[in-house]
């Protein structure tokens, strides 16, 4: 029997995904695991839990911003607020399923650079044209993503996911699943580790 | 100079309060710093962030119940729910603050048999009567103890300390403050640790 992947849930607008996108695949390689890379739309997430973007509350805002810097130092990851902070991701999520259908890692690495684009350069990531320019400063063909996020499959593909997740009740990013159980948020991927580690508990 | 204390918010009917009062003390002794237990009100906090209790939430319900048993085991802490859960804890959070008044390590220890009362034992701790109870099966002086919940010193002092929490942006339960860094949630207690060996980063 071959062991499960991790699936790794998340929006492009989350910061706190940001960080775990740098760290889950080395969590996949560690324990033989593939990792499942899951964009959704964390915008549908909020309308079924009624929660709103997290750095956007009182009280809990301020905290927030100042724990995802502490964090991303300890992580030694450069962090940065865009400016358009929350954008909508809708461009992003699509372009990522549009390559992973063709191929999986360039789907991955697309990923990662909209993410660093995002929280380490604060580029804006929000509009299709943007979303291209990150593909190409990547290596990837901007043609066959452009040509992806308008396809009707895509789009259907990403709505689905997104449904599928929230039926799974994955309401925040980063969300992972392994073996039916699930961690909610970056700093929950120790607990992740030892589970995988341990057999859980 | 002395090395300031971890303050240690949180509210009696908070599960993960109580996985963290049985952690707390052993990380004030492992570097040094006295803990300060600070029971505050969280309807009230809710009031001023938008939250609702926890468990009770759509989706994020379900995950954590089943993230506190699993975290409760892994602890090796029993855990249940009580079956008023949430309840008020309005004369619980006085009880404390009247001992404290007298004797802080009383205080302390009616504060960990109420919590094991609640969530060991399933019993209901929102009424006098119940809390008087667990004050004297804990061996503490009852009588000392209910003449602390109607004393109107002890009533404006919970008042203060939830409102200054707020004030401070302190949003939930379990929560800690040391040298003016905070950490939210159980969770974030091996952050607190690590934060505490190295001087921060």
């Amino acid at each position: 029997m071959t062991a499960g992947p991790i699936e790794f849930f998340f929006d492009f607008s989350s910061p706190y995904g940001y960080l775990a996108a740098h760290r889950i695949e080395e969590v996949g390689e560690a324990f033989g695991r593939k990792v499942l890379w899951r964009p959704i739309l964390l915008g549908a997430v909020f309308k079924a839990t009624g929660q709103t973007p997290l750095v956007s509350q009182p009280l809990r805002g301020p905290y927030h911003k100042h724990d995802l810097l502490r964090t991303a130092r300890r992580l030694k990851l450069p962090f940065c607020f865009p400016a358009d902070f929350p954008m909508a991701t809708i461009a992003a999520a699509r372009a990522f399923y549009a390559l992973e259908a063709q191929a999986p890692q360039d789907a991955k690495k697309l990923a990662l650079a909209l993410f660093d684009a995002a929280f380490a350069q604060g580029i804006n990531i929000s509009t299709r044209e943007s979303v291209l320019d990150v593909a190409e400063k990547a290596g990837l063909d901007p043609a066959a993503v452009a040509a992806g996020i308008e396809d009707g499959g895509v789009k259907q593909r990403l709505k689905d996911e997104t449904d599928g997740a929230i039926a799974r009740n994955i309401f925040g990013s980063p969300f992972f699943v392994v073996d039916g159980e699930m961690f909610w948020g970056n700093d929950r991927i120790p607990d992740l580790k030892d589970w995988l580690a341990t057999g859980g508990w």
